[in-house]
């Protein structure tokens, strides 16, 4: 294999048979590529970097599968491959990204996770084949001060993996560069007496600005953060793992890239994309929470994450969206332990937090 | 007005009604600002950030509108703005912001344009109120050399703007640096010659690439950049501005947001937001082109882009996506002479490229 074999599933409109899902699987091997409709470029442009169709299939009533193979040349970062695959194509509808197989060089070049499955337990110092946890250090609004100490109880109490929430940036209630230190000045008190927790700030910026967070972070000491790649663009992963650091991605704003007609394929999305641009978790919302999704998808995710993808390292699932501790080994049996079980609400309604935290690692290490 | 005012229409469900609607504005109220369901964050913090819900109101069979009010503290970016709006909301289904009120405050701290219509028709040395035209080069797989001759041969006819294909990015074929050189080069040449065409690179990547590419185009000589937001960040877009540069903004991946039942209206997607993030023009799919849009809705595009809001500066809106030279003056009546008209293919397809932008030229600026 050495282009991107891309699958779509196309809803066809009323009317259309294969010839039209043929003339639309044209139309997004130029629009996805030259730009520029048949014709106008180059002969050895047109050979060499229009997308290669093949003959579209007919998979159910009113839907038709379309295969497209991209060259990779087109391919320089994690961003400008969410581009070929949906860039201009999101405009237009009923056109899903169902499958994708990977050359080997392209993977290569994109890099995947720089810690992945192990290097993550490694950072936590977790010897044994177990899951890990990961509590968000929440609400927004409260100061530095007070968000380090949930970190240092939470730390305490035996959880792994400390991020930031998400709607948690450089706002003046706690700014960014005072609240990384204070964060994982308490997690580094935490592990003085025994624990291996790890603080991930929730990086954001773009350019320099989030080029000096990253360093800031470093400098903090910090050794993984919080991405959000449909936020901060997939670069914005790769980035973070270039600097050293291990990288949770957040999937907030992804969910507009799910629909069920249109988008591109969770397990793709999560699965796949996220772990190429470098991510060595990601946090998606897991069935039975507070979002509606399907338990097989969840499981879909999990597994292209950690499948064997060219060379690169497996990335860890993280559950989250609303997952209860007491449900914890059910999604152990179901999941096995390569996984990251992310609690927020399920554990800040208990009203001793560093007992909770500490309930939620015996349920870990017992499985 | 002190708080940002959302309006989302919910789908609602088969048997809800509006009691069931309040309930989902609560959950969104929460959800997006604290992510604590109520009664676990500190009082204070309830009363101050969660978004404070009005009454629902039904709006059509199976429809309610919600209104929110959501804190600017919250916001220290347009970035974090998205995620606040709709970050965790998009995987939800059936909620789609229709309407935003904006606090003056807010507004400012965005900043919006750095160079607005008049900077941008200021840039091109155009003393007269006349719609401007944008010309891509493309297609990718071109050399940095061949894509500067085209750039030369356009900007000789008396094209404006001259941007990279969003296609184009770093790869082996025209790397970044060198082809913005050569490009900078050429339309210095045809401007040489009594021309004031702007040349917009395509700028990619992020943290420290992101910010060296910045560098890399002023040093070229560049005044403006292209910028993806949806595959870069909203976050980019600031940079861009911050760095001095004029930016258009392209809209790839963002027709994942514009779904007609969940995601955002076109118009505050690329008329508010891309606007309050610094963008002076915003490229968009114009009616009658290759991409599904109804024509009042690319009018309320370029009303948001234009219109009071604070004090930021009006925006162009630049219509692309499929428009035909010989529509131009019918789309010049619509949308009047606050405008950029992006032609690719249209152009490509004639057999003299210079003769083509010349003819382009004439229909603008005999209008």
């Amino acid at each position: 294999m050495r282009e991107l074999l891309a699958t779509y599933e196309l809803v066809l409109r009323r009317g259309e048979d294969l010839r039209a899902a043929r003339e639309r699987a044209r139309w997004i091997a130029y629009e996805q590529t030259v730009e520029l409709p048949p014709g106008l470029s180059p002969p050895r442009i047109e050979r060499e970097l229009v997308a290669r169709i093949e003959e579209p299939v007919l998979v159910g009533p009113g839907r038709a599968r379309l295969k497209l193979s991209f060259s990779p040349r087109l391919v320089d970062s994690p961003s400008q491959l969410l581009n070929v695959l949906f860039g201009n194509v999101s405009m237009q509808s009923g056109i899903r990204l169902v499958d994708l197989e990977w050359p080997r060089a392209l993977l290569g070049r994109l890099g995947g996770p720089g810690f992945g499955v192990d290097g993550l337990r490694l950072l936590c110092g977790v010897a044994q084949p177990r899951a890990l946890s990961c509590v968000a250090l929440k609400p927004v609004g409260l100061s530095g001060r007070q968000l380090a100490r949930r970190a240092f109880v939470l730390a305490t109490g035996g959880i792994d993996l400390l991020k930031d929430d998400h709607g948690i940036a450089d706002q003046s209630m706690a700014r960014f560069d005072d609240r990384v230190r204070r964060c994982q000045d308490a997690v580094d008190r935490a592990n003085a007496r025994g624990r291996n927790a790890v603080y991930l700030p929730h990086v954001t910026g773009a350019g320099e600005r989030l080029a000096a967070r990253l360093a800031a972070a470093k400098t903090a000491g910090c050794r993984a953060v919080l991405v959000s790649p449909l936020l901060a663009g997939l670069d914005a992963v790769s980035a973070a793992r270039d600097a050293g650091l291990a990288v949770l991605a957040h999937p907030a704003l992804s969910g507009a890239l799910l629909g069920p007609r249109h988008g591109i394929a969770a397990r793709l999305l999560w699965g796949d994309l996220f772990r190429a641009a470098g991510a060595d978790g990601v946090i998606y919302p897991n069935a039975g929470g507070r979002f509606p999704i399907a338990l097989s998808e969840c499981l879909a995710v999990a597994e292209h994450l950690r499948r064997p993808l060219g060379r690169l390292r497996p990335a860890m699932p993280v559950i989250g969206g609303g997952v209860d501790l007491g449900r914890v080994p059910e999604w152990l049996r179901r999941y096995g332990c390569d996984l990251v079980v992310l609690i927020g609400g399920g554990l800040y309604r208990e009203p001793d937090l560093g007992g909770a935290a500490a309930r939620l690692r015996e349920a870990l290490e017992g499985a």
